[in-house]
């Protein structure tokens, strides 16, 4: 399964690309950023992020976005654009038809580092060491942007194999439960 | 001049047309909103949006768009659905070359009513009054984004058109001026 992270932002937006399948490690394919100048207007910063999320998807064909989920109460100062950007993002995947999914800063945290309150240095060391990097993808938001895709394959793609798996099983047991 | 008023929202998203020139009254071309079902799944609206803002500017083709600026200080529990809906409305312009403009709630109040403190009610029928309508455009969204094309028409349309005069006044003058 390929997975397309994104970091959402309007200065500079972090994507990331994995392929992974259950039991194995996973593999960084690409990671990087979608920069536009804090000088421009708006509405061209946003037409910039989704040329820029388009090449992405178009390049790397992901079977699945994973998107960070924006909170109001985040940094009030750039919920707006970042959920803006996170907006793009979802809407560019959706229109292709490619599954989006959103997860919680502190959800990639903990699924990749053990615990949700782990510093961006811990969270890039951490995707370094599990795609067998000599140091983590470079600037941050490309490393959180591989993060969130790595917390996707885990606990998004593999929580719903396990949900699968159960029903399977579920389905199973039925005609032998005692009356 | 014929300006489109985005009155964003995730439920409903207001879209109204004028067509106006200075030192007349405008006139009405259409009302209503884009609705999205809150039950689906966020990307699916966004791409429905996108899809019912693309057939406004196709049908109506303003000159400029006119969209509600959103605060993060505003409703922190659907700022980020509206600041969504209000970055497609920006990107779908933009990406036709159609310019953008924002304008507060403050800022339409004031300038359709003189107050801005003005409620729903009295937006509505201060656009009903100024476009010469019996009763206001149904439902309220879309009176609220006539009255954003109403106030762009006036507040941003004059005001660039009045300092356009104004530096043209001032350069005419300058040979002039006493050394």
């Amino acid at each position: 399964m390929r997975v397309l992270g994104v970091d959402p932002g309007l200065t500079r937006c972090g994507v990331g690309v994995i392929e992974g399948t259950p039991g194995r490690p996973p593999t960084l394919v690409a990671a990087g950023v979608i920069r536009t100048p804090s000088g421009d207007p708006l509405p061209e910063r946003l037409v910039a992020i989704e040329r820029g999320l388009i090449e992405w998807l178009g390049e790397y064909t992901p079977d699945v976005v994973a998107v960070e989920r924006v909170f109001a109460d985040q940094n009030v100062l750039s919920v707006i654009g970042t959920a803006q950007a996170a907006g793009i993002a979802m809407l560019v995947a959706a229109r292709r038809g490619v599954p989006v999914h959103t997860h919680t800063p502190t959800e990639v945290k903990a699924s990749i580092s053990g615990s949700g309150r782990a510093d961006k240095a811990q969270v890039g060391k951490m995707v370094a060491r599990i795609l067998a990097l000599k140091e983590p993808p470079k600037p941050a938001d490309a490393a959180d942007a591989v993060a969130l895709a790595i917390c996707h394959l885990w606990r998004g793609g593999g929580a719903e194999r396990i949900a699968a798996a159960v029903a399977k099983q579920a389905a199973r047991q039925q005609p032998r439960r005692p009356a």
